[in-house]
């Protein structure tokens, strides 16, 4: 009976927190840690995505923004947790611009890993449940404006009459979720799509593409999909959610539409983004321009020495949408990630005679395993225990990227033996396995180079049994009239090849819009700086760039699968809302080219 | 501590009951209930939706349907609750077919009201949440047919080479809820739908229209409207929702296609439909035939004698669209119920100068008290109490029809005393008022006759003021060359005339489509034999044919508001279902013509 419960510690904690801020005693507040500490922020108190790690990072940030952030009214949500030797509890608490929410864990009653996260913004909180519209005013009025005719004014303003606050570059469910995100914050934003169709980015995809990733982890936000939704999502079936949702939340949301180039005007601060919409120049003059133009930025091919002398047809795996015509063909993919499994497979199916080229290992997972074992957050029993995809995005959230690595090699640990036989029989074969250098699995190589991994949904077994043929640990040194000669002086007879070499960084596309210039000063997206193989240093503690301020101002990167697109829209517009409002955002942690 | 909680009580009363169908003991059974005591079967028992009434009729209901429902494993649903003198309890059983629900209600520990309803059919469960499709065969297979190929597949041979085993004519609310439904049920439906696109047979009508009901009455299944939904959905918001509804859920729907006629072979036990697609003829054999054309039938027109000698426009509500060519112009609306009110808006809006043709007097509620009063149950509030829409239709249908005007007369005794000042100006101008023959308001209205009232969204207020003018117990004697002349004796000049003037029952549409004579055997539909005007006896204790077995086989009418769509949807889905499986479902209570 004289031990504390975890509420009573965790109490403890967050009052003996809360009184530190109050008084502004940040040393007092900074001897709650341990040394091993981390604080991950968004936007609470520093208007940025920003893991402050050790104590003495944490005491620089409070320095910085405690004044003006002027937290208060921290209370425990429901009763905190004791797991292992850690007690965990969430909470809230209001700040100078809104409310928050977050999660600590105390390890022997200080704190291991703080996450604060802005919630909403006081007095522009999005209209919703209870304070939805009202949707008509109940009085006769001759001057009534109808749903649709206030619609069809909107659609013929915006952009001419009247400017958008904020232009999307790129309409796939990055862009739709964050126009979705804005719209219902009220920031008028016009989203550009280069396709015909919203969801077409999925439509144009290989006809047997079906969404890796399960259902629960796919939502986007507002309209989840149904409880009939399948587990994996086929393509066109995403496309057609995608378009349907575009609509129904109303974005403005302009298909046939590309960007031919944009520039900024550092005084008036405000964009020029030059349009091609269906043929049509239009000429938008934003203050804010988010970049959401895909995970990644255009194709990126390898250098195919002799490749005029190859006869046959060499495609990107982004043009690739239907093996049918490789039908009783030799077809050469190049890569050995997701695009090029699945295009192996695909070609197998349409009948054709398919060598994966591996360049480098690959860190491979079957699809059911990783549902069972890492996805179990994300599904129908989560569901049940109450842990809404919202709350589950959160917990995700709450765990410093640092952090990350420890717990997925245990995880991968496990993986290993659970399906010893599979790979044991896979590497047989020839294929060049790996766990990542540090044997942290698949996630961390996602955030940390974005490539090199691929979740099993078949192929495999095909490699296994020789339908599709594996090239391991060879270089190609010049294509030939018949095929490829690699540097071991084998040769390799081929129809065609398709290159699954992945996409350029997301900046790349800034230096074909903007200008080389800019590109350089924002520097790359995506990786930790986690020192591996494509992931150089220094280290980072969050993603390069992603749904924060870059050192570029009013310039944006949306992007992600489903889930972090879901997630960190929800951010990216908080940030753009704060801004249009004129809500002071000192940003902490200068966003200077991160390097890499 | 002697008296037993509710809990206790219902527990017992459920296993007595339990106990007395266990051993086919009926008059145990009956026993059980008071003398004043009503059962509201849907399907459980009675493969009908069917009230018993009385001992006596619950007797005969038990001793024709029990040995074949098989009834076991009743279960309460959490605790029961005391309310006044009433034990309310939720409960669970399953039968021969299926898993079922219900609601049991005691006084003194007997019976007053017993509910319950099938609600699913055991190995055709719908396939959902944690049993949802896998959505791909993790496995690369050369004979794939991705997701879109099947689809289109099936659009092709449907109607062509495979008869659907249904077909729903509407393509509305009502047909959308029910075509929805059956997919998940996975019965092949083709939804027949005269506009060009889902969703028009909202658009189409007058620009300022917007639903009455609120949006937590109006869900569709499956796909809930999201938080920030407003209140009052505009007319070409639910049009467009409902497009993309029909879309995303996959319903054969077809549009620009109306039913020429249709005729059914009692041998065979097929229908022939003859439809016209786009201009196309295309025959279809479906098993079963659902009239889901709107709340009601084809317009109803009133004779207007001297019509030919009236110069100006003469139309229905069904034709008003858009008052905008009526500025200035003097038009007669014709009708005092929601659409004669909702018209009259319109045009005084669009500048015309309106008088209402009052023939018999309505019933008129503010929207906001209606909300505040009656829709309490569909509400944020409610949802917060955990009351989800599933669950308030339950609430909703545990009361049998013929114990409603009780509590509907106090409802409306505490919305008169409320609004009397409302109603004091109201009457003041010249309206005519009523609360229905019995004072029992709206909603028994609304059952009974379907006409003769109107939810106020701001007509009265116009009304009250003199904007829009009233003549009220007067009779039309004939058009003239000017306008109007009463019998008595008095004119009006007028421009236009707009009959609001309602619809024929649904039956009338089997009279254009099948014969007279089908019509005539199956009756009219809606109204309780309630015997006031409008709703002759005798007293059917449901809504006539609608939802259930009619006096044709294989002939349905499903209709009625979203929320009524929604909820019945379910049972008329499980009923067909269940014959395509070949399941017994004997009907207890003979579906003859139901007179009125």
């Amino acid at each position: 009976m004289l031990e504390n419960s975890p509420t009573q510690t965790a109490a403890a904690w967050l009052g003996a927190f809360a009184k530190a801020l109050d008084t502004s005693d940040i040393s007092a507040a900074t001897d709650l840690f341990l040394d091993d500490c981390y604080w991950r922020d968004l936007l609470a108190f520093t208007w940025n995505i920003k893991t402050s790690e050790g104590r003495d990072a944490i005491r620089d940030m409070l320095a910085a923004t405690l004044a003006q952030t002027a937290p208060a009214n921290w209370r425990l949500s429901g009763e905190a947790k004791a797991k292992g030797g850690l007690v965990e509890a969430w909470f809230t608490f209001e700040t100078a611009a809104g409310r928050g929410e977050g999660c600590l864990r105390l390890v022997d009653g200080k704190c291991r890993t703080l996450f604060t996260v802005l919630s909403d913004l006081r007095g522009f909180e999005e209209k919703s449940g209870e304070n939805r519209p009202l949707g008509v005013r109940h009085k006769a009025d001759r001057a009534r404006e109808t749903w649709s005719e206030a619609k069809r004014r909107r659609e013929e303003e915006l952009g001419h009459a009247e400017q958008p606050y904020c232009v999307v570059i790129g309409g796939g469910q990055g862009g739709i979720a964050l126009g979705a995100r804005l719209k219902q914050l009220g920031v008028p934003t016009v989203v550009l799509e280069k396709n015909a169709r919203a969801g077409d980015s999925w439509r144009n995809r290989y006809r047997s593409l079906v969404l890796h990733d399960p259902v629960w982890y796919d939502h986007l936000p507002y309209i989840p999909f149904p409880a009939h939704w399948p587990v994996f999502t086929p393509k066109d079936k995403m496309g057609g959610w995608l378009e349907m949702y575009a609509r129904v939340m109303e974005l403005d949301y302009w298909t046939g539409s590309t960007c031919a180039e944009a520039s900024y005007d550092a005084d008036e601060k405000v964009w020029t983004v030059e349009v091609d919409r269906n043929g049509e120049r239009v000429t938008l003059k934003p203050k804010q321009l988010v970049f959401a133009t895909g995970a990644y930025g255009p194709p990126r091919m390898i250098p195919l020495p002799g490749a005029d002398s190859f006869p046959g047809e060499i495609l990107h795996s982004s043009q690739y949408a239907d093996g049918r015509r490789f039908h009783r063909k030799k077809v050469a993919v190049i890569g050995a990630a997701s695009s090029g499994h699945d295009v192996s497979v695909d070609l197998w199916e349409s009948g054709a005679d398919v060598t994966m080229i591996q360049r480098s290992p690959t860190t491979v997972v079957k699809s059911d395993t990783l549902m069972e074992l890492a996805f179990e957050i994300y599904s129908e029993g989560a569901m049940a225990r109450g842990i809404t995809t919202e709350k589950a995005d959160l917990i995700v959230a709450s765990t410093p990227f640092a952090l990350m690595p420890e717990s997925q090699k245990a995880l991968y640990d496990r993986i290993r033996k659970r399906d010893a036989d599979f790979y044991e029989q896979l590497a047989a074969s020839g294929f060049a396995l790996d766990f990542g250098e540090d044997e942290t699995g698949l996630m961390m190589k996602a955030y940390r180079t974005g490539s090199g991994y691929y979740i099993d949904v078949g192929a495999s077994d095909l490699i296994i049994d020789g339908q599709i043929k594996v090239r391991s640990g060879v270089s190609i040194k010049s294509l030939t009239p018949a095929g490829i000669l690699f540097d071991d002086g084998s040769e390799m007879a081929a129809d065609a090849i398709v290159a699954c070499t992945g996409y350029q960084s997301m900046h790349e596309t800034v230096a074909q819009l903007v200008s080389r210039e800019m590109a350089d000063k924002v520097g790359p997206c995506w990786g930790l700086g986690s020192d591996v193989r494509g992931d150089p240093g220094p280290w980072q503690g969050e993603p390069r760039n992603m749904w924060k301020p870059t050192a570029q101002e009013a310039l944006w990167f949306h992007g992600g699968n489903l889930a972090l697109s879901r997630f960190y829209s929800k951010y990216v517009a908080l940030q753009i809302k704060a801004r249009m409002e004129g809500i002071a955002t000192p940003v902490y942690g200068v966003p200077a080219n991160a390097g890499g």
